[in-house]
């Protein structure tokens, strides 16, 4: 057995521009006479997530520090990129009964630093992941399926039949929600941006499980209100999710029904939140953030039980795999160079679409 | 004694322009053999409201059905004007034993048409109020102070040092927020419109007990939020109380601490309520509407627990008499034609300032 390994993290030590800012480091770490609750886990894959960037931007409200002791070795106060990925473990300390040597498992907190090839830390930092989902599945779990679940369960008693809106529908989160939505009987209403092949974005949210897809035309549009009474056929919509912000949110929370629920989670239009003030005097609307890392601490337990949940419903085949970018990177014959250039790429790809680094 | 009266009430028949719309309908009262559970009342004073207006519109959700039973000998469906007022008892059926006449009282519900010289009605219907605190506070006691009472009590636990903070300061609900926030021990942070007499308004509302008042350009200003910090002492503000919307909401809110409730009550800009992404999200903010008409139903005790409440805090002095245009109307010399006249003259008057028409 060998004695020792070269851990390698991408790290930035000040915050700007993150292909600007990133830098690669790395370090020995010692897989002998480790502490008695430590492991050593190496990764598996981990997804480029816009939080992630927003970190090294500086402009995200949680954030590790930038600190000497971050990781071993380091000449400047650093911090470690990355907030989720899959990693197993490869060796532990003499106390660890909870791993074996092979076994998946995830950071439990944000802001672990998840963009390195191998990590030392406390056993209890991390939640024990089967493998009976997918490296993707389990790889990208923590952020946006968890959302989804817990957007969906924790907010309004929703029950089989009754209908939640929500734009922004062909994101990760917005095609988890459909997913876990069907799972739980809910009826969706999903708004898309309208694109030349519509249909075919359409047709792929169904066969998720939508039971309607509309255009921002539509929601936008007095006319179209009736259309989507028919189909409520007198239910009244109880639940929004909003990550666009702007006239589509103006538009989704004229669709909601009395005493409902508008969840904000993301602002892609870069516009805030606009809301007729009727709908809050008359409609008793409520309208709330959702941050999944603030719920870590503002619910405990919410992140294990929502991973518990999930996990089910992609055992069960309930939500399919995500669709990634996917770069695959050889461990054994990485450089710092190599491995900087690696998440450079996909700093710049992630403008295009979701990237995962995949690790062997 | 008389055997009966003549009632005069403002009716309309139809929705639109309230000045055109309303006319004077005139009935009898019998005094004698009453049914056993009735009262009649006679009006002491009743306000012209915004939402009065807007029901003769057709804009407001709550309103009283056009029907042919509102009043005796209507010959087309008709709904009586006015939801707030103080009436005195002046004639009681043989079951009532908790009223006599003289007494004064308000209708327990919206929607009851206040706007009439005599009403009769079923005793149950009305809530008796002290003659310990003037007229003009009883007769404008359900609407205004309420409302501040509720918001300041119902929503968010604040504790004495804590702050709240609102635009429309210089509104009835403002001015009685002020004096109920005072109270409590409350601070209170208000935003009024910029004008000439800047300084005579900030001097009023500080002795009405406001701790800070503001302009809306101090409350769109970057830089006057380094003062604001400097007052709050490091305390975050806890709850905020928006009658205004548009830029002014969106100001107000960025002062609002984490986990903070926004009440949005009105829109008197005509603008929609326009809220950062960044503050649902990363500073967990729920915002919410107020109705007071719907707490009555929402809420089952939550008027009469209220106006208990707000009574003793203007026996004890904590509210002042709120100011209003008055006019003055002797019932006994009356016609339909001037009952109708002074309150179309009131409608137009209202546009300029609170009206309350009292009756001798």
């Amino acid at each position: 057995m060998i004695s020792s390994i070269t851990a390698r993290a991408i790290v930035y030590n000040q915050y700007g521009e993150p292909k600007d800012e990133i830098k690669c480091h790395s370090y020995k770490i010692n897989l002998e006479n480790l502490k008695p609750d430590d492991i050593v886990v190496e990764s598996i894959a981990c997804p480029i997530n816009p939080s992630d960037i927003n970190q090294i931007q500086g402009v995200y409200p949680s954030k590790p520090p930038l600190s000497l002791t971050s990781l071993p070795n380091l000449n400047n106060p650093a911090a470690v990129t990355g907030n989720e990925g899959l990693f197993k473990v490869i060796a532990k300390g003499s106390n660890v009964n909870n791993f074996e040597n092979g076994d998946w498992c995830i950071p439990k907190n944000v802001n672990f630093g998840t963009w390195c090839t191998h990590k030392s830390a406390l056993n209890n930092e991390f939640i024990k992941i089967p493998k009976t989902i997918s490296i993707n599945e389990a790889a990208t779990i923590a952020v946006n399926p968890s959302s989804a679940y817990q957007m969906l369960t924790y907010f309004e008693k929703l029950q089989p039949g009754d209908w939640f809106i929500q734009n922004g529908a062909n994101s990760q989160v917005g095609r988890a929600a459909i997913q876990i939505a069907k799972k739980l009987g809910l009826n969706s209403l999903n708004i898309v941006r309208n694109r030349d092949n519509i249909n075919e974005l359409k047709n792929d949210l169904i066969s998720l499980g939508a039971t309607k897809v509309i255009t921002e035309d539509d929601n936008n549009s007095k006319d179209f209100g009736k259309t989507i009474k028919s189909w409520l056929n007198g239910k009244e919509i109880k639940l929004g999710l909003n990550c666009v912000g702007g006239s589509s949110v103006t538009g989704l929370a004229r669709k909601l029904g009395h005493d409902a629920t508008l969840l904000t989670y993301g602002g892609m239009s870069m516009k805030p939140v606009i809301l007729p003030t009727s709908l809050f005097i008359f409609k008793n609307l409520t309208a709330k953030g959702f941050w999944i890392t603030g719920n870590i601490t503002r619910f405990p337990n919410s992140r294990l039980e929502t991973i518990e949940a999930v996990i089910k419903m992609m055992e069960d085949g309930d939500i399919v795999e995500p669709s990634y970018e996917e770069t695959n990177v050889k461990i054994s014959e990485l450089t710092d160079d190599k491995l900087l250039e690696i998440f450079v790429n996909g700093l710049i790809n992630s403008k295009q679409g979701k990237q995962l680094i995949k690790f062997e």
